[in-house]
């Protein structure tokens, strides 16, 4: 006899507390891929889908699986899941709350047969605590395991390959039981927010739209170092005041082409009080959910920092860090979270779109996607102070179960 | 009988080379207070002294004197000088120009009797090099020694009590030999500009009008960190993009306020490429040649920066690092200045303020300053790339010259 969603929030956030106990970091949260606490968490993971009446398995890379099996399956495998590893100093909620949810919502449909298997999964790696590569569990899943992963090692020293072999999985497989396009529905994640926005709305969740692009760029910016009581204004080339006009009209351009920009490293050199800037060095990392808007974007406001050098005689140079394509949440599934979100706020639904990345990013190589952030407090995560209120976890449980029936329709 | 003014900048140049020889610093020029280098270097200008038949002595702190004596002196002592230490690394011009166009004034000056005695010093401290503390040398003769300097110590850990000691100097007597307003009529230096306006301008010297004031802070802006993905512009509290106004503000402000300011340092924190900048460290050097104005640019510009931080919801936080009041040359002397300048260059002459410090900002305790700037190749000092035009150097010298000669009248 399932719960009311009130108490099987309060079970939720038990579940996510206990699962905080499996850590490798006294008085604080890490649990990286293939390590005891992996290991740990997901036999307990495993253990509550089994009493969710699930068929569970793990997979070739160490993701944690649980399936509700149809009697008469007539439409391909929803999958619902989310990531069970953390950073270091993690909070509880960053991954594990969408895995705890997708549980508990079989356990809401324990006697409800459904035309199609539901795959519950815990990816194992999303943050790469451990490898730097990131979204390891899901990209196996996706089809898009890298066979050159296996010789990545660890600061230890100790290749994914023999971490696999001495977690008791055979690397030689890792990929090997891919999901395909054909067997799958849909994919659906809940997440935690990571942002203020919901907070902001005082919404309890909200219907991600999209997984946002991003490019990262170092600027090298060189004008000529002076006395900073000699050289008139008029003859400087001061590489801080030109780098102050550009993060200015970073923000200003970011405003305008309703995109996020951040510059969050900034040094001028040679960094002395009385000395003008000879040369500045800032990042900028910029965002969009359109990836035709961020190329756009990026060429247009490095033309203008480009202009803003020219004009202050200075030299700009730029260095493409960092680069991953935006994606798109399905319309349909937008569409129909919005419903569900509707009917369990009475409010409008708020559609938004994620700025960080998340398991959904690479499983839209296989299947449509769709997202639901749940509010966190101040937006803060990957931080022990990361929180969610029971009560969103509440109206979180109902609107993935009703989004579940929703597709059986 | 003397050098035309072209063959005596020749000579100037070539004792520039020679004194740089007296050096710490094995391919660079280092010469600092009470050290073997000072000693040789004194010992050297002491015989250039001689032999434009000055009376020479050593004073209480190691200063080395030359006197032009004259047979029926009317008026105080003309002082002319200039500081014959450097900073580490240092050219050859910044200071010891100054010394050795006095000296060569005097033997341009041989056969003519003047109505005042003619005092040359060659400062043995003005940089601070050594005990870090600044102007020793003009400080002892303008009655400004400070009797518990001599307890500061070197890198060593010598103190300079010590150092005189060991200089052959007794501490004790340090200052005693002050000049006072007297027995003064003036005090007259040439040095290289140090800055860029000169060679702008395309002029060789120029009238110095005053020594800048100087205020120094430190800034301390802070705001919220947070993910450079998730957390949307209108609910940020970046503190990088607000420094970057306040940067910007600062620019604007001094081009308004015909004063100088500089952001020399800017540091951003947690300073990662993905996260907005919960923190910014920033310092800002202002000067002006009227304290007034420094006061009220200080008071009106930190309330800009204020009133951005409010806007912002950043909190502002700043401390005084330094402060230097400003002093203004002699109206007299300016205008006599410019009369040798415009007589010399057959140019409008430019009067400048003077961004750095100098020993003439101390003499001003006892006496009338007027100072000439020499034009420096792109404003360069303290840099073995210090460089003046040997022309340059006849035309400062026929100025001081005639500065002499127009003083007697």
């Amino acid at each position: 006899m399932p719960q009311n969603s009130n108490e099987a929030a309060t079970k939720i956030m038990q579940w996510a507390d206990h699962l905080a106990t499996f850590t490798a970091m006294e008085g604080g949260l890490l649990r990286a891929y293939l390590t005891p606490e992996h290991k740990l968490a997901h036999q307990q993971i495993e253990k509550w889908m089994q009493q969710a009446e699930l068929q569970t398995w793990e997979d070739s890379v160490g993701n944690q699986w649980g399936r509700k099996v149809s009697s008469k399956p007539t439409l391909p495998t929803l999958l619902i899941g989310s990531h069970s590893d953390t950073v270091a100093n993690a909070g509880k909620y960053d991954g594990n709350l969408g895995v705890l949810l997708a549980i508990e919502a079989m356990f809401q449909l324990v006697g409800e047969d459904l035309p199609f298997h539901v795959d519950i999964v815990a990816f194992a790696d999303e943050e790469g605590t451990r490898f730097n590569t990131t979204l390891i569990g899901s990209s196996a899943v996706a089809g898009c395991f890298q066979q050159d992963w296996l010789a990545i090692q660890d600061s230890q020293g100790i290749s994914m390959a023999q971490a696999m072999r001495d977690f008791g999985l055979d690397p030689a497989l890792a990929g090997q039981d891919k999901k395909t396009k054909e067997e799958t529905l849909a994919y659906l994640e809940v997440h935690i927010e990571q942002g203020p926005v919901l907070e902001d709305l005082d919404l309890p969740v909200g219907v991600v739209t999209g997984i946002a692009g991003a490019k990262r760029y170092q600027f090298k910016l060189k004008g000529m170092a002076g006395h900073a009581g000699t050289v008139p204004l008029a003859l400087r080339r001061d590489a801080m005041s030109g780098a102050a006009q550009m993060i200015s009209t970073i923000e200003q351009f970011a405003f305008e082409h309703q995109i996020v920009a951040t510059v969050g490293r900034c040094d001028a050199f040679p960094g002395a009080v009385n000395v003008i800037a000879g040369e500045v060095h800032f990042t900028v990392d910029i965002r969009s959910q359109s990836q035709s808007t961020l190329e756009n974007c990026c060429t247009l406001l490095l033309q203008q920092l480009s202009d803003i050098a020219e004009a202050r005689q200075l030299t700009l140079q730029h260095e493409k860090l960092y680069q991953a394509e935006a994606v798109l949440c399905s319309d349909d599934l937008q569409q129909k979270w919005g419903e569900v979100v509707e009917q369990h706020t009475h409010k409008t639904p708020c559609f938004l779109s994620s700025g960080a990345g998340h398991d959904a990013m690479v499983m839209t190589n296989i299947t449509d996607i769709g997202m639901l952030f749940v509010r966190c407090e101040k937006g803060i995560s990957h931080n022990p102070r990361e929180q969610v209120i029971e009560a969103d976890v509440a109206i979180a449980l109902d609107c993935l179960t009703d989004m579940i029936r929703k597709l059986a329709v």
